[in-house]
């Protein structure tokens, strides 16, 4: 199943499924007692999303991020092996983990923007995953378990506030400066992820290309980690890290700028493309 | 005005204000339209929660965080003036800014807790302030606008988590690791913040003791600088830094551990104390 979030045309929010080019309703037929996706992996009920509501075309809904209110959005810092090795780094020990907050994060097909207060926005391509069963203290034997699916993610990066101080950020929680989709894929659908490349490309040319089987620390390590520091609860989000490419360390450096497009491309789930705007002049 | 929010004594949550040995329970005439602390200052109400309520006996209540429920909890790292420059550092340009989940988070007179994974569990009293008003964008010159009041934090860190990578933020979210109370103190009754003392004890020793005018990045900066990230929305919490002192840089050591109690004083305030007991065990 692709899960998705979505505005329908008359505004009103909604959520269901993606089914060719249309997405299904469920949330017309399933909000009284779930008011949004999270609330249906929170209350254990995405098999209720099978083929329930009624078809719109998926050209006619603005697509949100899969889950557009996660309590939390942890990312993980530099994890891919053969770019942590060749920047000299030994294989890191533990997962170096910040966070972004939701207002941060677009849907497929919606603009990214370029804060005014910079020029270094850069792109990370990479794979997230969201929770669909609460856990404190998982084993890594049990993570698999609390994985509801996965999604594409741009981690959109401001480069000089994320290296103002030693901690990340500021750079990384920018409004609107990410994105997430197209749709959660449930891992059913995606077969194992381990086993598929993640490519990003700006304006049709591939900056990043790696399989996913380089995470250095991998998903249950990240998940049994994670969970020892707090409660992992159903629709939070894990975006794994990025590998080599991103558009500070290319030669010459790449920074969006507005009328560019970034897509994120991961098999089994699909393509994940903003265009990037300015963000808008003061009033 | 003090104001709380707390368990009432039949288990419901509530919030109010605190006056003498009482708490007035203004969440029970109010909450149809707010429901919460956050949402009365969201709804730039807080005016209404002057005298409103019944009285109940302030040691029949749980308190709990003055606002348990923040979008954000932002919190600044080394930032007092003399402790930065004693340990040979330069006067910082931005804020190290990092984050915390609100379950990382009690009341005061509940107990923290260390957790089973570390025995490096640190103290660190801080000025917290709690956000009033939305704002992007924000001048240094408005920023005082946006402040609703005070409170003080123990911004509990389990320290071999917090330095496992560069990034602080598993040292610092731990469940129940860190404490805010006893209440939010609005900036009429506290007078001018900066000219506040704030005290750590453990144990009835003094382990930090600073004025608040020590602070390397104050509080317009600080507010300017993340509203440039993202919007600060009313009910968020920004904890603005710890002063020398801290347990892991005494000498000798000095960690937290089941018994002990930490206060964290600021004058104006009043004083923030919890007790210290271990995670409970694994089922």
């Amino acid at each position: 199943m692709r899960l998705v979030s979505f505005i329908r045309p008359d505004g009103t929010p909604s959520y269901g499924t993606a089914v060719a080019d249309t997405v299904l309703d469920a949330g017309a037929v399933l909000s009284p007692k779930y008011p949004d996706l999270k609330a249906v992996l929170a209350g254990g009920a995405m098999s209720a999303l099978e083929g329930a509501g009624a078809a719109l075309p998926l050209a006619d809904v603005t697509l949100l991020p899969p889950v557009p209110n996660p309590e939390k959005i942890l990312c993980i810092g530099l994890n891919y092996l053969p770019h942590i090795l060749e920047s000299g780094r030994p294989h890191p020990e533990y997962p170096s983990i910040f966070t972004r907050y939701p207002s941060s994060v677009v849907g497929h097909g919606v603009p990214i923007e370029r804060p005014r207060a910079s020029r270094e926005f850069d792109y990370e391509g990479e794979l997230a995953l969201v929770i669909g069963k609460d856990g404190r203290h998982i084993a890594e034997a049990d993570a698999w378990d609390h994985v509801a699916g996965y999604s594409c993610f741009n981690e959109g990066s401001v480069r000089d506030y994320q290296n103002h101080t030693t901690q990340f950020w500021p750079g990384k929680s920018f409004e609107r400066s990410g994105s997430m989709g197209p749709w959660l894929v449930t891992p059913d659908e995606t077969g194992d992820i381990r086993e598929k490349t993640l490519t990003t490309r700006v304006n049709g040319t591939v900056e990043q290309h790696a399989p996913i089987s380089d995470l250095a620390i991998g998903i249950p390590e990240i998940i049994a980690y994670a969970s020892t520091v707090l409660t992992l609860r159903a629709g939070d989000i894990i975006v794994t890290g990025t590998p080599g490419g991103v558009g500070r360390y290319r030669t010459p450096q790449l920074f969006l700028e507005p009328g560019m497009t970034v897509e994120v491309e991961i098999g089994g789930i699909g393509v994940l493309r903003n265009a990037v705007v300015d963000e808008a002049p003061l009033p």
